[in-house]
């Protein structure tokens, strides 16, 4: 199952808005066949193992960190597969939340009479697909907010210079995040202020993350620029010449409509609160059904304000670089004060390391 | 020399002004004799090392942590007794600084024939009295500013609620930095608004952390407190009920004078600058003088941001909680915002570590 986790991994770039699959088959002890979901509309990893096994897996044990479809989607259901080629057991690291399978692969299994077991390595299975799992369920992608501060919570000057607050390291691992997410947010403001591409820049992923994963340079995650106040004039800004951006402004009579405008942008008109902000979590539905699973927060202190607030931020992933900017300086977070420290949530620290002279912290919605 | 560095390391909350050392003494490859410096006043480590060993050292080797001393403190000079003792080789982690030493051991040694080696483990030994040979080199105690505060760096609730922002793991740390410290330096506004008394709480600390070094519960740091504005009455605050407090005042003639109040308040009357600050170099050489080798900071964001500014803390020590408090809570660092980002010197990360829900950040002035 360790192996088949690995294997998975290497999916992880590639699969969206499939989870990352891996599965191995062993008979005697020795593995005969194994493989891998590689990206979605290719086979499942069960199929490649078997088509890896060269011979016949009837009999042989089947090892997969995910309960085994059973809904005909772009393939035919695995469960199915790995019933016709009689394969004896089945040992599964985590079941399928999706309300399409969630106990459907397990059920076709054992009726077949193949023994099934499931729970091995279940948290290392449920690590690695955390963002499809979340956004399976809730129909509503998985919110990483990610910022590049100071130790006194800054993210540039009083001026708006932030080039560069973090380092080098730092910037390479942000790369790796959007070359890992379907979309990424911003607001009109960090528009303005930085004229950004918000785009993936293979060329600076480390030659490690190209021996680990499959990465498939083509694909760019989907920029989504929220504009409440509709400041945004798209020839004004060079992310609007290339790619794809999704530019949202306020809908005037509440309906959720958009508007291909040329190949690059397609205008999305999304309801506001009393305040003419423009709704999050309906734009966050919208991607949602756009097949976005994991979505990167790259914005101002207002708008990671309000992803923290409403609570939409599942992820907060924060490069620290151990300066100190000065009290005018630009917050990271425009937070209303919390009206009491006990009933305050916190996050809960995921992982914490060094990245370059700053330090990394990964933290979840607890 | 590791079990001599360990055996050093017991004495680290008890040895200042002295540094910590430990020291082993080999025969043949066995470990005939072993000893630690306990306290000040008390027998070197080298001395406790010989006597340890029952019988005669002639012909051993001796593993210290530290360069012999040669000069004529509490105790009689360490290298001549190695000298007199007729030991064959002494090998040491580290020279001493300290202008009293600087080398002179290690000449007494060689000079009396002994083959000395200095550099095994030097960098596991420096680490070890890090403030002290800062304080001995610079005549300044090695300062550490401690900050509990929260993501976005802030460390009370704009009404000054702080009970508590970090977990009870972070504070139980503080305890032990306290208990490390020689003195606690805050200012009149944490004393007013927290009115706290700033000692240790011995029983606080762990279990581990009485087993794994000397601890005398009988040490309490001197509390210095900078009342710049002369707003405190100390009638008013519990910290002068108990133990020794050192108020810092402005001096009118910038004459440094101090006057002793009662058993547990002492005055002592520091030059300021143009804006009536008191002037916080004058403070630390006056702790200095009085054998303050490491110090505490642990205050209000103007006080730490003085300390910063003048780049006068050695070391930041950040317990930070996964929370965010709010844009109008208080801020931990109250300094001016900086020029540029291309001029601002980063501290440097030393570690970085869960500390509870909490993580904990050391940072060293580059």
């Amino acid at each position: 199952m360790k192996r088949a986790l690995k294997l998975a991994a290497r999916g992880k770039f590639t699969t969206s808005p499939n989870p990352a699959v891996g599965c191995v088959i062993v008979r005697n002890g020795m593995i005969i066949g194994e493989g891998y979901h590689h990206k979605a509309g290719e086979p499942h990893a069960e199929i490649m193992a078997m088509r890896s096994a060269g011979s016949s897996v009837a009999g042989a044990t089947c090892y997969v960190t995910l309960e085994p479809c059973s809904h005909y989607g772009r393939t035919p259901p695995c469960a199915k597969a790995l019933v016709k080629a009689g394969v004896k057991r089945v040992v599964i690291a985590c079941g399928d939340p999706n309300p399409q399978v969630a106990g459907r692969g397990v059920k076709i299994l054992k009726d077949a009479g193949i023994e099934v077991d499931v729970g091995l390595y279940e948290n290392k299975a449920l690590k690695l697909n955390r963002a499809f799992f979340k956004s399976i369920v809730k129909n509503i992608p998985y919110v990483t907010v990610k910022i590049g501060m100071s130790l006194d919570a800054k993210i540039a000057l009083s001026d708006g210079r932030s080039k560069w607050i973090t380092s080098e390291k730092s910037r390479q691992t942000v790369q790796k995040m959007r070359a890992a997410s379907d979309a990424i947010i911003t607001g009109s403001g960090t528009v303005i202020a930085d004229n950004p591409l918000l785009n993936v820049r293979y060329d600076e992923l480390s030659a490690k993350v190209f021996e680990k994963y499959d990465i498939n340079k083509e694909k760019q995650p989907l920029r989504v620029v929220l504009d409440s106040r509709q400041r945004i004039n798209p020839d004004d800004y060079v992310m609007f010449s290339q790619g794809k951006v999704l530019l949202v402004r306020p809908s005037l009579d509440s309906k959720n409509i958009s508007e291909q405008i040329n190949e690059h942008l397609e205008i999305f008109y999304a309801p506001c609160d009393f305040a003419g902000r423009i709704c999050i979590s309906a734009v966050l539905s919208e991607l949602s059904k756009r097949q976005c699973r994991k979505v990167l927060v790259e914005a101002g202190p207002t708008l990671v304000a309000s992803f923290l607030q409403e609570r939409l931020a599942d992820e907060l992933a924060l490069f620290v670089a151990p300066k100190v900017l000065g009290v005018n300086a630009k917050t990271a977070f425009a937070c209303d004060e919390v009206s009491s420290l006990d009933c305050l949530k916190p996050y809960k620290i995921l992982t914490i390391k060094r990245s370059g002279k700053d330090f990394f912290v990964r933290a979840l919605l607890a």
